[in-house]
């Protein structure tokens, strides 16, 4: 059995599974406008349009046009760049919103409308017969212009199953683009995800879109399971910013979807830029990339026990299901710690060109290891213990040390460069 | 059909579902010891485990006594301290180890051993049947001594599935107290994990341990579908710390299970506790709580788009599927913005005590969305449009203002209050 076999690819008796042929949503100007923190300039929405773009994303999602005056200018700014990726916009099931949206210049538009007991009571108060008929006027309408539509429920996990399949029929024997599915509140799990996408791709001939919220930290898995179960697209934000703490982030999708489909995902996108887009937004709204991000956070790639060290050095696919390089990052075996291994100590040994036998090694780990026991240790603080064990070893006669020469695909740190590396990202 | 119907309880269909009956086995004190960040002195473990068995973790791992000698102490003094909690330490599947956890005073020895095809060749180098024999010896050696035992594969979503059913069968024979499976790389997704898991379930008669890492982001997900497929015990960590981006969070999961069963959580666990230990441990190691951290991050309660804010004020449960005062937190309505709604200043308008009739509000909401169109909108610019709008209403008699008084369950907050509230959590 070959050890390079990749079970998390699709799974073969997935007829309907998406996974190998997703698009990506990208509604850091719609979603990513609705986080608390979120207020962008005309300069930085256009900014973030083009690094979007320059990323690969298939579709940008832009505000709504009647939200606000300034709101329809910039969507009209940004459909006149000439981007690659179709430009959206977000309006309520209006036909006075939908007036205003097809004037914009956009690709599409996305059409939304609360579908659960809870909107339907305490939101616009309409029932679904009503909702029916401002679906089929807003998408002839929109369709007569020649642009693209989809239409969404919101809240669809908490709506009634026979409502949506009724209404996601509806729409799409009149030729809606996209049916879209809403975890509007992040109540949804797996497995729901999974058996509503499914059940929906029998009712309907057209793409399926669907839009996760993370309150119960599923955002990233839903979105997953649903490509499984047949979605087509999944709408992201950098960062997941949005609605109270956000949707599926773009660089989690990158990351779970990379794992599934390294080609294809490798072939659509420039991950090597991710990081520098989400600093670009994290800056624009004023948060710290958290310490925890899948692939940015600052100890993503950061190997720290003994037994996880001295297999990283022997091969990093033992620890690891990404490969920082293809996001143009680095590992790093954090050696400065009373967790160490002797092959940590070893490694860092190689890199000050110094010669000590493997039971020397593990000797002079030892000494580490008392000494991290005892306070923190700084990179230095280890350096220190080694040389003045070789130089013990080998005195009067030292060889000359060199400075980095030996650093490799893996490099070796302690706190202190980390502690530098962590305030810079943060 | 009542709008309180809850659908995101456990499955009626899932016979083996643990959902409302889990466990937490808290492992700050293990894996988040391998968080790069993480240094903990013996004070800051006690202060750490008191606060962890206060919220009512079930146990609480500890790092192995042989990692060092004051990992050692450090075992033994917080089994002296008599908490609740069951006390764990987490060993080689290595009798050398096993030796010394017996007599550090634990309740239990959770053993862990490679069983992927990379850590049977870049790290240990041992075959299946070694490992079971090594399994055999240790597991006999910790029950004769009267105390718990779990033995886990390691990586065991990248291991053979025969083989891993057939160590697991032998372990549970002898009588193992649980057997562990471990997402060690980040790597598996939900269906994954629920077929492994039921498979399991068929094989073994012991619980079932669950440990994820979130590499691609779906350690939550991963860690409730598990659940549903039978394990009984999810591992966690506060914040999520431990290797590289660490496993799933206590936080986290307790938001995704209180979703599922309310009654079960709120008997057991003490979640207005949450926050402090959160903070807490950030502190310990030296992070910001994210942004967007389930439950604590600083917006996870706040609403910003009209039409979110209109449903909030109506009902809560429209727009949140978690309650923010089971968590000792207060929602926000985000009102001083271009996406505001007049629902919202119609709110802010009456804790003013001013006002308005419902179209005089409409007219200052639209005042509001062109200032806000401009720059970033702060309380006082808001209040100051309002009053001075009501004032050229009704000058000369301007009601008296009152402070505060009107503060209900929602509150009302603009740019400059969240901004204090999001410096006082990162």
């Amino acid at each position: 059995m070959s050890v390079q076999s990749n079970p998390y690819g699709p799974n073969p008796s997935d007829f309907l599974s998406n996974v190998n042929k997703f698009e990506v949503i990208e509604s850091t100007l719609r979603e990513g406008e609705q986080f608390a923190n979120a207020f962008f300039t005309t300069e930085k929405k256009i900014e973030i349009a083009k690094a979007l773009d320059d990323f690969g994303v298939d579709y940008i999602e832009l505000t709504s046009p009647v939200a606000s005056e300034q709101s329809r200018k910039d969507c009209e700014a940004i459909c006149k760049l000439g981007l690659k990726a179709k430009i959206l916009t977000h309006i309520r099931c209006h036909m006075d919103d939908a007036r205003v949206a097809v004037e914009t210049g956009v690709d599409g538009v996305d059409v939304v409308i609360g579908t659960s007991q809870f909107l339907r009571k305490y939101s616009h108060g309409k029932d679904m017969n009503y909702i029916a008929q401002s679906a089929i006027e807003v998408i002839e309408f929109v369709k007569s212009k020649g642009i693209e539509i989809r239409f969404s429920s919101e809240d669809s996990f908490r709506s009634d199953i026979v409502d949506l399949l009724n209404i996601y029929r509806t729409v799409d024997k009149i030729g809606v683009n996209r049916v879209g599915i809403a975890d509007t509140v992040g109540c949804a799990n797996p497995r729901q995800v999974y058996e509503l996408v499914k059940t929906l791709k029998s009712v309907v001939s057209c793409d399926i879109e669907c839009h996760f919220h993370n309150d119960t930290g599923c955002a990233i898995a839903n979105a997953y399971t649903a490509l499984e179960a047949g979605a087509k697209l999944i709408d992201v934000s950098v960062l997941g910013i949005g609605e109270r703490n956000g949707i599926t982030p773009l660089g989690a999708l990158m990351a779970r979807m990379i794992t599934a489909d390294r080609d294809y995902v490798l072939s659509k996108y420039k991950l090597h830029k991710l990081r520098d887009l989400e600093n670009l937004v994290a800056d624009a709204v004023q948060v710290n990339v958290p310490f925890n991000n899948p692939i940015t956070g600052f100890c993503a790639f950061t190997h720290k026990a003994g037994i996880h060290a001295k297999a990283i050095l022997a091969n990093p696919s033992t620890y690891e299901i990404l490969n920082p390089s293809d996001f143009g990052l680095t590992r790093y075996i954090h050696f400065a710690n009373r967790l160490t291994g002797w092959n940590a100590i070893k490694s860092r040994v190689d890199q000050l060109n110094l010669h000590l036998t493997d039971s020397q090694v593990k000797e002079v780990t030892e000494k580490i290891k008392k000494m991290g026991d005892i306070r923190q240790l700084s990179i230095d603080d280890v350096d220190s213990i080694i040389k003045e064990f070789h130089s013990d070893l080998t005195t009067p006669s030292i060889r000359p040390q060199t400075n980095g020469g030996q650093e490799a695909d893996v490099k070796v740190i302690a706190d202190e460069e980390l502690e530098a590396k962590r305030r810079k990202v943060e």
